[in-house]
């Protein structure tokens, strides 16, 4: 059930750059890491996969209700932990090109991608950029001292893609549907509401 | 966006006997409500009615990965809140009949019928009762000084069954999905941890 309490650890933490929840929630494990000092591992996911192929669920944007109630609850849940927050006037993001981004730089520096995730997540959510395009995604490149055309070649590697694939799978086959996830050794937290929730794990070791 | 702070004020309380976290959610604000001193408004919601009708999903037992998460995280949530669990067996309960018992005890005595849904929650999600019939419903009439046959009546009444349908549609009309959802004013919170967000609501006016 838990594992003993105060051992070195790392969270593991399942985003997808389309989703508000998973930008609000790496902005809250990174400022929880800080204060409790863990690594964070950040680990790609794909919601188009999880939830729509796997789960036979349709994207926010598309279920009535949820989508009214998720617009203005994101906005009120960023000021709740005052995280700055600014959409763009696009209602979906399409994340694969940046999701392609991060496994590329992740295989050759993960401090760095995890740098170059919070740019992406930031831009996308706090300063109202559209990175659903491959352009907008390279055109932060240099942000971390990376070449754009490099980076370029790297979304569009068939490796990068499989890479993706199998990342993808191997959460699945762990239980990850949602993000942002947070995993603790083998506990599962879905949800940015569920912080406190880790934050007492991670205290106490589990109960 | 807020209303004034320190106003006497009540907390609309959203539910379905089906769900384990609604469960969990009339355990928390109840308590919420001794602690700050509120009225909690009990309003009945069918999840198959805004989920599976309005909103076009599934319900959790058919969603594959979130089936087995939910099972492992109410459990959990139970034990983190320090609120008793016991399910039963079955992997659904089918909760019209005891909507219908809260919405026909609602209408000549609210205060009875919010102690009668309270007993309704203990003994599906704390006792392993399935009060999916209507013969598991009414034996518990009892508890609140009711007789099982007149409460059988009512359950049966198309009136009452014409209300309860009403008192959804109202629920929909401003935007209510899920259970537990809970309402201050306009503001709508849902979901079983959002309590501490729903809280600080509360004390501060809003954000």
């Amino acid at each position: 059930m838990s594992a003993a309490a105060h051992e070195p650890v790392q969270v593991e933490f399942y985003f997808d750059f389309l989703s508000p929840y998973a930008y609000i929630g790496s902005v809250s494990i990174e400022r929880l890491a800080k204060e409790l000092n863990f690594e964070v591992v950040w680990r790609p996911l794909l919601l188009g996969i999880t939830v729509v192929k796997v789960m036979g669920l349709k994207g926010v944007s598309e279920i009535p209700l949820k989508r009214e109630y998720v617009r203005h609850d994101v906005e009120r849940f960023a000021r709740y932990l005052d995280i700055p927050f600014n959409r763009a006037p696009t209602e979906t993001m399409k994340s694969l090109s940046a999701m392609r981004a991060f496994v590329w730089l992740d295989r050759k520096d993960p401090d760095k991608a995890r740098r170059f995730a919070r740019s992406l997540f930031e831009a996308q959510w706090a300063r109202a950029r559209d990175l659903s395009g491959i352009d907008a995604v390279v055109a932060l490149a240099s942000s971390v001292d990376e070449d754009p055309e490099e980076m370029r070649s790297g979304i569009l590697d068939p490796d990068i893609k499989l890479l993706l694939t199998k990342q993808v799978d191997a959460a699945i086959e762990r239980g990850v549907f949602g993000a942002p996830t947070f995993a603790v050794g083998g506990e599962l937290f879905w949800g940015a509401d569920r912080l406190p929730m880790v934050k007492r794990w991670l205290e106490t070791g589990g109960w």
